[in-house]
């Protein structure tokens, strides 16, 4: 954090969704990074906005140099952009969902060469969240674990996906976690890890109030992935 | 916990004192120590109680061989304990509170001899806090850290010596936490860590619902040391 | 509470049990109650025990005069004290569980004669509980409402009675209650009652730290129901 | 709930504002008001936005007929405003902070003949906290009470002006509040009024993680407040 190095040059892939968005207005208010490329599906409106260059997918070959990619889109937008952090030696962070098979094992492939991350859940807290957990669970054998998430009434899924990633960090460290899922009101994401024991409890909690989090989080990972030795990387390989 | 290992043989000093006896009932339900002493202050009532024989502290030097001495006394207790300690080459387990420093020095000469821990806390639940916070406060820079802790009304200091340790956790990671106390009803002790960034939040708690918690933390930490390099040990070197 | 009336006189039925025990401690604690009686299944081992009067079961019709009768016994051993109640026109309060149809259909008749109380649950905080969520619901109109309680492992219903019967105050505001549960520790007893809005949520929570709050918790309610009109009595009818 | 009536017409005077902008959006999302005329302070840059007429505040009695103002701008803004509604004899609501006594006493005077409701905080959850908070207090005497509250680290004052209210409503109850107040990080609002006896204790706690709450209750009781009585009202007294 205190060597006086330039900021992280940034291409944000995927500019025009609400996490591109995010990324833009979040990168605007750090020193630590510097958006050299926004790319964006179609055409952009205009050339240059709030700064930043803006390129469509199509002129994806014409951006200028950058440290690391990061790619918020379609998972048909990702095989171009990870050909192009290869062929340019560039890191990459994606949080793009849906991919097939095909595409996660490009990424794997891609590792070899460059520094890889990719994720569904960019929360610095929720990161840390899952090194306590599993060290809580090796620390407390024998004590009940149980997971507890609440969401909006939107969400289909239960448990979480950051509920079941908690819980096989839980069991890492030997636990047997059982799941609880609350689905109310427009919760954004709250996850308890509970370890129960004979008169006493840990109750180790994440509390998200806001999405932009995750785009925070994202802009933390690729301030922090420059430079690093080829190979796949997790959030919380990123942690201070 | 899987190799076979013979009970570690245990030495209750203090055994009449709230703490003595809790040790003596917990022991019994545990498979991996056997209690073959418990000294009393004055000479004991009977000479076996529940089949552990029972000594006054006048008859110290008498007791049978031991692997480990608990002692939850008073400051003017420690001194001919560990002597023995000392004497014999065992490790001392001591929660006896009010030390004086010539006796907080001796400790520390002891510790060059034999394996020593003396701690205010030993739950558990409390020792493994200590380390996630640290652990946490190191990987949230910048984040805002608040204790809070709860105790019965009749607890004079605040904050509680647990928080001040839970702070001084956090300090090692870079935080500067703040504190607040609350003294309420009989709560036995709940102390909450909570680490605050923007649009999330990390809340890291312990509630205490029993005063067994520290017996049983004494329990555990002895069981541990046997057999231990001479030297300064804390119940968080002893967890799994 | 400031009338300077004598203190409440009351029969323990049911003494030798657990409840029985916690009920003669802590009524020895209390200024506005004095136990003139205390019952047991068997001849007692002695005939006085630390001030109160001890008669056996078949003793029951030579007990002195008696304002309330408080019963944690056995579903046999209610008739008679109901009889009694309704015969000397005294109030009785019952937690004995297991009770028969028609046992339940003596203590309705007997309810048009003397006040009686019977409940599953004497915590006080619980009691106030039912009323706020009652209330909660009924001004929250379109909040989702969740009921997470957490019990000790060796807990076999689930969700808990007083889960249940949080629910049903919740529905008489309208509200349509979802329950979780968790099995964990030595829990004794934690409810939560959750209204989700949109960017809001109100909790409502008790938490159980000692099983003696039930036995308090009859005392308060005794206390309260000496002198009231004959009728079927809930503890949050005696609520300050 | 269930009449048929038409939609209540209203006025957002402070369009311009932050809670003005949010009241004019979450005002669209409603069935039953219907926005008829919003106020700013300057020339308004278009004459209709969105379908709603604007005035500027020098064309205040241009207005058309409306059933209720809400007002969420400067003291300076609220005489004229006041006087418009006295001379119509429409209700206000006002959530306008920092003013004056004059501007107080015009209030008082106003309520003699038109429904009043000024508020510092609109949310439904706090209205309804208030309510249980002075209940639980009632009917837990002797119950020690404690109110923690978290908020963003730029708020200066502490306790919250929410969290003295709570206390006031536990005080109607004979509780004696204290006070914690924790500032971290982004936290919009969150209260915890907490009253603990002997082995129990009971939590109730509001959270909320949007400012458009505020909106919404101001529109609720606006909603609610057409057709009423002149006097003064509190947001607690409309719900359901």
């Amino acid at each position: 954090m205190n060597e006086p190095s330039p900021p992280v040059r940034l291409l944000i892939h995927g500019a025009a969704g609400r996490m591109g968005q995010a990324l833009l207005r979040l990168a605007g208010e750090r020193d630590d990074v510097d958006v050299v490329a926004a790319v964006t599906r179609s055409k952009p409106a205009q050339r240059v906005i709030d700064g930043v260059p803006h390129f469509s997918a199509t002129e994806l070959e014409a951006v200028p140099e950058f440290d690391v990619a990061i790619d918020f889109s379609l998972p048909q937008g990702l095989d171009p952009l990870l050909a192009l952090c290869v062929s340019r030696g560039r890191a990459l962070v994606s949080g793009t969902t849906g991919l097939e098979p095909e595409q996660r094992a490009a990424l794997d492939a891609a590792a070899g060469n460059i520094p890889v991350l990719w994720a569904s859940n960019f929360s610095l807290g929720v990161a840390i969240l899952n090194e306590l957990v599993a060290r809580a669970a090796a620390a407390l054998p024998g004590w009940d674990c149980d997971i507890v998430e609440s969401h909006h009434v939107h969400k289909k899924d239960a448990p979480s996906g950051t509920a079941l990633t908690l819980g096989e960090h839980a069991r890492t460290g030997g636990a047997q976690p059982r799941y609880a899922a609350l689905r109310a009101g427009d919760i954004i994401g709250e996850h308890t890890v509970q370890f129960t024991g004979l008169g006493e409890r840990v109750e180790l909690i994440h509390r998200a109030t806001s999405r932009d989090i995750f785009a925070r989080g994202a802009l933390h990972a690729a301030a922090r992935l420059r430079g690093r030795p080829p190979g796949h990387y997790r959030v919380t390989d990123l942690l201070s």
